[in-house]
């Protein structure tokens, strides 16, 4: 039986689509008024989901506490109240879509993966840019 | 890597729940309050899902734009603000439920699937009729 | 020290705005898509306030189990799952907006007012035709 | 094709987190503020998943209200407004974790699934133990 | 000009409802499935809300941080993760009702005051049991 | 019979509190992350309230639209998508706190408040920086 947990988070960060390869209209037309070159922003939501089998002793999945420091220290602190495009590394050639952000998120999470955390996996990571625009990624079984 | 974009869209609309197939008696059993000959209404809340890879100029799986567009011509324009019953073709000789809906809404999207979408697939639907009643097609992967 | 209830309710309805004192043309302008003849519907969320001082034997300023019973019998029999033009007296002849429809609950909650009430008043009312369309009824204090 | 239905419920129940095999420091280590002696509580919503095949007479799934009394009978009677500890056999030798809830909550479904949902399978279980900690229990479909 | 701030923090919560000036079958009547021996328990919403006037130099009504802070010391130290029958003083011979709990956040606001929130004042306190049952204080303005 | 009518819009916005008063330690301890020279951003929700007489004819308190229209040019088409500190004039020597965003909402909206609006008057205005943050500004009745 394996079960998942899933655990939500909120940043706020500002930032600008524009896409290199592309023209001034180009990027106008791609990317509407989020292409503003002075920039606008969000509240996102983040949901991380682990997946593994019960620990009977505990009976738990996973520590929470455990996932919620990983969160923290590799995703929040680096995009919580920032200017993706000024102060992220990863969008300084690629245009900080909720897509490109879905992938760092990916990156940083599995790089950084706990010891404590090996008897799960990452299963999925699911990122509200709004509402009603939302982004998810779920990893092979 | 595969990303899944959600857009989430609203409308509202009458309907009454009743089956040719069975007696009076029967569809106040079957449908309850639904059954109601005047009809009632919800304020429907559709997810529209669709799944592929990563295009690296936009940093998108797909321009929202287009899937809005598809969306507002194929399904809201018919369903928002409609008594279901009376206005929808296909609802002439089946029951509006959720479930009709959800088949009716797929076959509209897929049957003017745009070559602006051909990189993504349709990857599920989901409909709140309520808040805790909630219909999903998943298609193949 | 005056202390304030408020209990949530919902109901579903289906609606169509038309005022018989304009012309066709003019309905159509003044509610737009809500004049479809056919009629569509919504998830109504109801509030009702109560206001009273603190029943330090109880610890409570009302029964909510009473208020309920009161809603459920003058408000929701008659308006859940209902067609509002075709199923309610009142609408008859004045079309049922959402301002329309407050001021029927005020009247009916007040009609029937039960002693164990007593101690409280009316405090206010507030319905969500949507979550973005919100009508309120404040009672002078 | 096969759908799905999702139903939503709550309830409250108050827990403490104490895992008989380890001592009262590494209980606090393990489940912090959650292993308060004199317990806490909390309001879960849990969604219950139906998959199957459209019935294309009644142009349902499955009927919701046979699914929703399986679920008050099997599940809230047990659980809504108890002491998950006290009063609930199952947490006398294990933590009332809502992974150990999840799995009881499977066992209690599939244990007196009804001839009248034969059609559908019992699909996936959803417990929020609060808006940010959910956890999850997919059938193999 | 006069703007209000409302801030929202959450606390969990067991308690169980009885009122030692009545019977056990009265109490049973008066309370119902809350009045159950073994307790229950709660997410509780709370919102506190302070006015004042605008301070030109910050462009703020006041600092949210020092309202944080007072809230935190004040009541969730003392509600968070507690049985209120059992933990909090004041319940010892008075039900923890939710009218209660705000009588008790109020006083305890009060009482620490701080200096660095003079320019403004206690405008009034929300409490969510849950979703559907709201208590609210408001102070004389 | 007063009525009042809350209307619900969204905007996203880039922003940065810093006050020119003060020197940059102060602004850092005043504002924190908030500060942060490049900037972050907010999804905004905007509820703006009028208040007046019912219309018998129309079974109105006033036309949704003309208030939608009047927030959109007034408000939304300057602050949605945009840098508030960049591209807002009032700005330029005023931090963009919320509350300062609440009069200048305030003050575009009663500057341009349409003749089809004259029955009723702006009744208050609420802004949500994010969902635990929630700023209001009362018009005297």
């Amino acid at each position: 039986m394996i079960l998942r947990l899933t655990r939500r988070y909120r940043f706020a960060a500002a930032h600008r689509l524009h896409a290199a390869a592309f023209s001034q209209e180009a990027n106008q037309q791609l990317y509407g008024k989020c292409n503003n070159p002075h920039g606008h922003g969000h509240d996102y939501v983040l949901e991380v989901s682990v997946a593994g089998p019960l620990d009977e002793a505990t009976g738990r999945v996973a520590n929470p506490a455990v996932l919620d420091r990983l969160v923290a220290q590799e995703v929040l602190a680096c995009l919580d109240h920032r200017n993706l495009n000024a102060e992220v590394a990863e969008f300084s050639d690629a245009p900080p879509t909720t897509e490109n952000l879905l992938r760092l998120i990916r990156q940083r999470l599995l790089a950084r993966w706990p010891e404590t955390l090996a008897r799960t996996r990452l299963a999925g990571i699911r990122l509200y840019e709004t509402r009603r625009n939302i982004f998810e990624l779920a990893e092979r079984s």
